[in-house]
Order: structure tokens, then sequence, then C-alpha cells
């Protein structure tokens, strides 16, 4: 019933774009203590995929802490496909870095060998994404490019050809997230969604219209192409997130 | 949240078109025997509104048996909204009867006060559904005006279409069912609807995609100007209608 991808990205024991629809939560604390806190209850919730927003740990600026505090989530973790996230202050992102900090963090954290996807937007500079898919490929990591919009939806096209963009700049995953201002939005994002499948995307692709009139598409975005949602643990990661036993109740209504 | 029609339809203590995407339950027994004890689970299900499709009823061609068995549902749904629905062979009716025994039915039937709503097809001869609303005015019976394919997903200008037109014939509420032959179908009925509710319906209307495809729009056409969906019981009365706890449990996860 679910429209898979045509490439699937294998990590662990998922199949990103394979027959289901995965679920990926995120970890989003500032202190260390508030982080290991918020992943054991989270491991007891058994999602898909953990994604780590390190934009949103005071301590990011701080390599070795950083590096160390992966470590160790991994081997808390250790069956679960890591997505290392470092979102700019652009698209969402809560700690204020420079680009020198974020492609220093990217690199050294992609070298330990402690991740397994990262995920880089697509505004930022080209030779900065370039740098890290380079060092990502050596190290087997693969790479989410995204596009987000807290503001607005923009229309069908826009997004159809942003997922050609990031697949075009060589990217394992592509993601969309947008905002809807009234249902006709979350039907724009759904419909582009279809449209790229149905079109040869071929990879994997994160889509969805967040905010409460978006959360449809995190239910059902399964349905039409995307491949990965987002669901909130003890704290949210962006607007619109389901807690995890919610969508999985709503997913089991829609999917075979 | 949910999208409002701007006219409700008002029966017993329920608003069609109001906050609530509300849940009708089907009964299709064919045997008097049967009907009553699929009613008996139905009733403790609390569905918002229950139909009456006669026409999987045997003895609908006797309209002594058919009337008595209608006044006496009527008493064990004395709060509940009726919707007395006699679907010719055509649009998925089970029984095949002429147009003179379906029009003695209905205006029998709407003539005892012992339902609220009929539902008749737009394919019907317009003198047909004319004469039927005339009776169904005087007795203060509300007219759903219908139209089913079983086949396939016409385009979105003829469902939008389609919804005005019965509209404009004096519907209180319009319906299209369509099959869908992809996840493109569903958007289509969702865009359709959303059109149609944006660009001055007005009436409650209840549009779904049928099958297990278009199970989506049993659950979220609520919130694309939608206003009934149907919910299966012991025995469903079109492809794709869930039972009804797991509808409310997917509901749950969309409606505020």
């Amino acid at each position: 019933m679910r429209l898979q991808s045509d490439i699937k990205v294998r990590v662990k024991n998922k199949a990103i774009g394979g027959p289901d629809f995965l679920i990926c939560m995120p970890l989003l604390a500032a202190e260390r203590s508030d982080l290991f806190r918020e992943a054991a209850a989270i491991k007891h919730l058994d999602p898909d995929l953990l994604e780590w927003r390190i934009d949103g740990y005071a301590h990011a600026g701080n390599i070795n802490d950083s590096l160390d505090t992966l470590a160790k989530l991994r081997i808390q973790f250790s069956d679960t496909p890591l997505i290392f996230t470092c979102r700019t202050h652009k698209e969402g992102g809560i700690k204020k870095m420079t680009g020198d900090q974020r492609q220093r963090l990217y690199t050294m954290a992609i070298t330990t060998g402690n991740l397994d996807i990262v995920d880089i937007e697509l505004c930022n500079d080209i030779d900065f994404v370039r740098s890290i898919m380079e060092t990502a490929g050596k190290f087997n990591v693969r790479v989410i490019l995204s596009y987000h919009n807290f503001e607005m939806t923009p229309d069908e096209t826009f997004i159809f050809d942003t997922l050609f963009k990031a697949r075009d700049l060589g990217a394992d995953i592509a993601k969309v997230a947008v905002m809807p201002k009234g249902q006709q939005d979350v039907l724009t994002l759904l419909n582009a969604t279809l449209k790229a499948r149905k079109q040869g995307l071929k990879i994997p692709a994160i889509t969805m219209s967040m905010g409460p009139q978006g959360r449809l598409s995190r239910l059902a975005g399964g349905l039409f192409g995307s491949d990965i949602t987002f669901a909130g643990g003890s704290t949210l990661s962006a607007p619109g997130q389901m807690p995890i036993e919610i969508l999985r109740q709503g997913m089991a209504t829609l999917y075979d």
C-alpha cells in the first residue's frame, strides 16, 4: 500500500524507503544530564531512527564534550541509525554557530564513525555542503540535504524542484519541511511529494507540513512518497510533531 | 481546526457541518432478525448517525414489512439521526428494484416520520428526485443528493461540479464517493472537496475515496470539507470502510 522509493538507504537493520514509514525521534536537550535522561526515555519507545539535534546542545561549541557525548549516545543506541544534525539558526537551529564551527563539528563527528547519517541544509554555502558530503562519503555516512521553511509553504513546483535539487547535489535522502497557512498548503506538500516520487526522484524523501494543520502529513506522508516521519518524545523538535504512541496509533489505521 | 460548512444541518442533537466530523454506521442485513442483531451491536458503538440501506433488505419489496421494520428501528435509535437509503443497483445497490418500487418506498417511509434524512442518487430521473424532495420537504426530512463511482475517480472539476449540482438541485447535503486507482486520486478527491468548501458550497458535504487506498479520506476528509464519514460494524457497506473503533483512534490523532 505504501509508496516506496526506488532506491533504499539501508542503515543498521532499517531500510529507508522500504515498506515501512519509519519514525525518527529527536534529541534536543541543552545539558548532558537532560540529554541522557531524554535518551533513556526514547530508548524505551523504540523509534526506528534517532536524531541528535546538536544545535540544541549548550556545549556544541566544545568539540571534546560533543564527541564524547556522541560516543556515549552511540553506545546507548548501538542498533538504531543515528542522524547527526547541526541546524543553522536561519532554518530553525537553536544555538547560533559560525559556519566554521559547524563545519569542524560535522567533520570531526563523521570521522569518529559514531553516526550514520548527517542532515545539512541546502541553504548552506555550496562549498560547505560539498566538503561535508566528501567527508561523509569517505566514512560511509549518508547525507540528507534539507530545506525548511517555518514561515510558509512554497508552491508545488518549488517543493518538487527542491527535492530534485537535493538529489542532483548527491543527497542520499532529500528533505523538505514547510509551514502551512491552511489546509490547501498541506495538500500542496503531499501533491509535490507524490509528483516527485512518481516522476523519478528515486531516492528516499522526508517531507512534512509542520504545525497543527500539517499533522496529517506526519501521519499520512508515507502514502505519498515520504519515508521518515518525526515524532516527539519529552521534547518536540518542530511544531506539529505528535507523541510517538499517538502517531503509531494513527499509522495503524492507514498502513497495512 | 476542522473545516466546518457555512450551513449546518441540525438533526436530533447533531450538527452536520459543525465542529465534529461525524461518523455514520450502515445497516445492510437481508433478514429482519440479522438487521436487529446488527442494530443492537451498532447501538453499543454509539455512532453519530445510522443509515438503513434498505436495498440490502430482502423484503424491501414488501412495504408493510419495510415500514414496520423502520418503525422498530426508530424506537431502538430514538436519539440517533436516521438516514434512509434505497441505493440503485447502478450505484452499488444490492437489490434490484424498479423506479416505481423505490419511489413508493421512499414516499411512504418519509410520511411515517420515522426517519430524518433520505439519500437519493443524482443519476435518478430528475422527476423522481424532485418528487421525493417535495415529499421530504413537507415532512421536514433532509435530503442527501449523491454520486457514486465504484470504477474510477473523475477529475477534480467533475467532483467539484457534482457537489454544486447537488446543491443547485436543492440538496441539504451533497455526497460524492469515488474509487481511486492510485494515491493521486485520493488527493484529487480531497482537493476537489476543499475547493468546493472554499468556493462557496456552503451546505454540508460527504466525500470519500473508497477502497483500501482511499482510507485516508475516511479519516482525514473532515479536515478538507467533508462532514460525515462512514464506518463499518459487523458488515461494511462500501469498500475501504474501517471499523468504528479504528476510525475513532485515527481521528483522535488528527482532530482537536
